[in-house]
């Protein structure tokens, strides 16, 4: 049942939220990135931050930052609070942190109020969510769940440093890597980073499931020539294959997300033309296409269709495709129904209106469902925008999101007693 | 009609060509970019080679470098033979300078057989014919004709050289251009720079017309947003009225083309998407379209559709089309029919097939076509191709456009006596 004292100080939340923001590049605010001193900085002020809300703290072998207080029932296992501190580059000041600082929020209202739980709570800044120097995203998480691979820890940055040895220069440990088995649930809470929430005016998200990526290149390639002497019959222009195909993506992709089988979203953000000169047929012609879903089935079925229509509009251009490759596959990440249900009652009893929703961004959340139950909370974003600048959620948004967390967890935890 | 003394020493041709082509930065061959110290390495070979086929010589007030011999009719004016010596980078060794040493053949054989013609003759390598640093082409044939205006001369290069001090240290005067009104017949040898005389076996292509090139540039606006959180339906994507206008373009070019209404072309050769990352959906997109034609109504016909269009693809697609901007744009030439059947019948009469065809490039004719009547030889080469170190035309193609060409000049000279 929901519980009366699941109210945190809102002020010292949003301070502490304005006060990590300020740890920043200044040439590019706000800029944290993974591995810098400007990251390391950040998180000597949150273990700081950590200590004096009681948590004894410590860095993992996978490099995450621990603010850990243990439970009454030794057996009972670990409830996991986690999120990021790293930024994008000229990013924001909530995605990330805030899942982070409610943490905080939570385990600093629970020590105020002398609130024992049976479970052990852990405060965790997950290392490198954001897409990393080193080439991967979600390093912290990943590295709990056996998802670190000795070929990732051989992954550079541009100055050589492999991966390894940058995970041992954040206080990580490589050769101690160990797939964690004590964490009885996992929650995140997190900027939508989408317009929903707020367009439907609802206070809170509740995750079903965060979506599997899959990233795919295509290049198609012809015949460079003269835009004034070849005539059009006798051109072999890979752009028009290209463009045709991405009109299609589009047009599928909102075929798909209208089938009711959950969010399915596609993306052509990158378009490159060689030799991209005003009087020259181009050569080649190379897309990157950024798709999502919630149902590996659909993902399957997209994939195909993308293969088979590259090669007909290929083939419409009397041009190559000249491959097709999948830079990047995630699979989708079921949140717990249970953990959901809990959700929704403590939002219901604190008057909060809520709805589910799928993530169509990735979280660190998806690794740790890999060992665990999770769940999500979102929190309505400014105008649905994330990674700028002007990234923003309200102080009533960031509380009534910690407080529906912060309940859901007592809940959970005298539940399992 | 036609004379039995048009032969050419063909061997010194090609020994022409390629010791002009070996003026080179060898770092990058074939290239000699106008305005460089290695132009005026060009430049001073082949104003020794004019004074070798007992041509004086001097640089005009544009810039060109002009070798002349007079005729026995001081009242004839002059036939210019013309075509320049610069190349675009890592270009080849005869879109120019073709042009250039077959004028320079044709000099040396009149002198070689004590021809004297009524007209005086000029062999003309003008300056900067392709892009050039200062942001125009076709300097020296633009300054000869009344098109080199004073804003040209502000123009300026990256290091802030104005085009007036360039064009004075070349050895030009831009305080004395002027229009010359003594051209009687302006002639030009070039490489084909397409495939269609390759294809058809043909030897001579006898240019019509040069086209009128319009260069349109249009930018899309919408929205960057998250790929993964944006739904379909919320999205603004300016990629997507790009993707559709690009198509649409080829279709509307090739049914231009089809109208028998003379060579028309249209290409899409540059595409920017901003930012270009592949969980991005663009903010915008911009497109740079160049569109050739023989005939102005129907290239303003084209423009005015595309204006259409692309406010339809963009209205489809929920996005803004920021601007649709004239980059350039200059009006066809037509060639002299008179010249071009002297031409016609000098082929025949040399057993060599010719057929009449547009030029879908620019060249120095089409400013000089201002002035006086212009004709243009075509020869075949290697796949069509241009503008790249593969750039080949065969000895014997060289030859046979030059003997046609000269065969052309011996008759119109005395049919005009």
């Amino acid at each position: 049942m929901p519980k009366t004292d699941a109210i945190i100080d809102r002020d010292r939340l949003w301070e502490d939220i304005m006060a990590l923001g300020a740890v920043t590049d200044p040439a590019r605010p706000y800029t944290r990135r993974s591995f810098s001193q400007l990251f390391l900085e950040g998180r000597a002020w949150l273990a700081e931050r950590f200590l004096a809300a009681g948590l004894s703290t410590h860095i993992d072998a996978a490099g995450n930052l621990i603010g850990r207080r243990e439970g009454e029932d030794p057996q009972a296992g670990t409830i996991v609070i986690g999120s990021h501190s790293d930024s994008v580059p000229s990013g924001g000041r909530f995605d990330g942190m805030a899942g982070v600082i409610a943490g905080l929020a939570i385990a600093r209202d629970l020590r105020d109020q002398g609130i024992m739980l049976g479970h052990a709570l852990e405060i965790v800044d997950f290392l490198a969510e954001e897409p990393s120097e080193y080439g991967i995203s979600c390093v912290g998480s990943r590295g709990i769940t056996g998802m670190l691979s000795p070929a990732d820890l051989r992954l550079h940055n541009k100055q050589d440093e492999t991966l390894e040895a940058a995970l041992s220069r954040m206080g990580g440990d490589p050769g101690r890597l160990a797939i964690r088995t004590d964490i009885a649930a996992g929650f995140e809470l997190h900027i939508e980073q989408g317009p929903v929430l707020e367009a439907k005016e609802i206070n809170i998200g509740i995750v079903t499931s965060i979506v599997g990526i899959t990233r795919i290149e295509i290049i198609f390639q012809g015949t460079a020539g003269h835009a004034g002497t070849t005539p059009m019959t006798l051109r072999r222009d890979p752009l028009i294959a290209a463009a045709g195909l991405i009109g299609w993506i589009r047009d599928k992709a909102e075929a798909f997300a209208a089938r009711g089988r959950g969010h399915f979203v596609a993306t052509t953000g990158i378009v490159e033309v060689l030799p991209n000169a005003s009087n020259v047929i181009p050569k080649t012609a190379r897309i990157v296409v950024d798709a999502r879903s919630e149902d590996r089935d659909l993902m399957e079925e997209f994939c195909r269709a993308l293969d088979a229509e590259s090669l007909a509009f290929a083939d419409a251009a009397n041009v190559d495709r000249l491959n097709l490759t999948r830079l990047s596959d995630s699979m989708p990440a079921a949140c717990d129904p249970a953990l959901q249900e809990l959700l929704g009652a403590s939002a219901d009893a604190s008057g909060r209106s809520s709805m589910r929703m799928a993530s169509g961004a990735g979280h660190d959340m998806a690794f740790i469902s890999l060992v665990a139950p999770v769940a999500m909370v979102f929190i309505p974003c400014k105008g649905g925008r994330s990674h700028t600048p002007e990234e923003w959620a309200s102080p009533e948004a960031l509380a009534a999101g910690t407080e529906v967390l912060l309940d859901a967890i007592l809940s959970f935890d005298s539940s399992s007693r």
